[in-house]
């Protein structure tokens, strides 16, 4: 299969985090691909994408499989099921419901890169920017506080938090998410103990 | 358990009508509230949803889950499973991106009204609004061609198309959707017949 992606993405690195924690990144050809707001990709949007998103997964009949979280349940499944997702009750629906935050919060961290760094100048409008960062603000509070997602073995959970995280570094280095959330920090020190983080850490800014 | 909902919402829509279909919503309570960018609702994000997004789902043990889709499948599961999204196989993974590229329109039309119809005038970037509105197009046009999506019984890809083209005529009344894809068209009359289809549809704009 083949994984079309971009280095500076959030979203490819959350996948090929997943990937090597599941022993299944030799089975994938990375394919990379530049796409940006306001700049067009015809072939990407007419026959992967029409969200013009990245990653995508094309596996080896021509299927395409889209959106990171899906891609990693695919994968999930193929190395045996219930590895980073909790395969039944309660404990399903908190990672889920989790991971659904964590996404979130790196759509609003996009956000805030466009509003602040790639719309027009005379365009930005300060009251959005504030709205979403408060939102990546308050997500990370949440996590801040739980203990048990911060310490209990490696799920789609700790990697996309490590993920949101490397991209506040990569984005916005001067946000201060270690001062203000300290166990996020030690989180993610320990987390980049592990090859499989170290390794995908986006380039440098 | 409760959904706190907004009724012009098209991610409600979408879970209002599985709800229906799976034969649960006689064990929901709709909670109403009322969110927008730029507006603050501190309560909510800190105890239900940092990103202040809808629906949320309340479970009896006071559990949140978020994310109109991850509420689905939990209904989904709930009734039985396999009812709205296949339980396994190609079919499950072709779904299940299928409805990441609805979520996306739907994520990339709401990022068009905030445009055009929230954002201070002086502030708009008509660029930003095409490329988003150039997603939703291509999205519809995919689902245009894919006679057996549009035919067969009920699922979550069909739910969330038919909540595209109502949030499409909702906020988006000349976009002349109908002419340009008159499978979507024909589609979109069929389900109007349902009963949740007919019941969910938003409010006059």
């Amino acid at each position: 299969m083949k994984l079309i992606f971009s280095p500076a993405s959030p979203f490819v690195r959350k996948v090929r985090i997943a990937a090597i924690e599941l022993g299944l990144i030799d089975k994938i050809e990375f394919v990379p691909i530049t796409l940006a707001p306001g700049q067009t990709n015809d072939a990407y949007v007419r026959d992967i994408n029409p969200l013009k998103k990245l990653p995508a997964l094309i596996l080896d009949d021509g299927e395409v499989i889209i959106d990171s979280y899906v891609i990693v349940e695919y994968l999930d499944d193929l190395a045996g099921g219930g590895k980073l997702i909790p395969a039944s009750g309660p404990a399903r629906w908190k990672v889920k419901s989790d991971h659904s935050l964590l996404q979130g919060m790196l759509d609003s961290m996009l956000l805030c890169r466009y509003e602040k760094m790639v719309r027009p100048q005379g365009l930005r409008w300060q009251a959005w920017f504030d709205d979403h960062w408060h939102r990546v603000w308050q997500g990370m509070a949440r996590f801040d506080k739980q203990g048990d997602a911060l310490s209990r073995p490696i799920d789609i959970v700790q990697i996309g938090l490590v993920c949101v995280l490397g991209y506040a570094d990569f984005r916005f280095a001067d946000c201060g998410w270690r001062k203000a959330y300290p166990n996020l920090g030690a989180f993610n020190e320990k987390m980049l103990t592990r090859h499989s983080v170290k390794v995908s850490l986006p380039p440098a800014a």
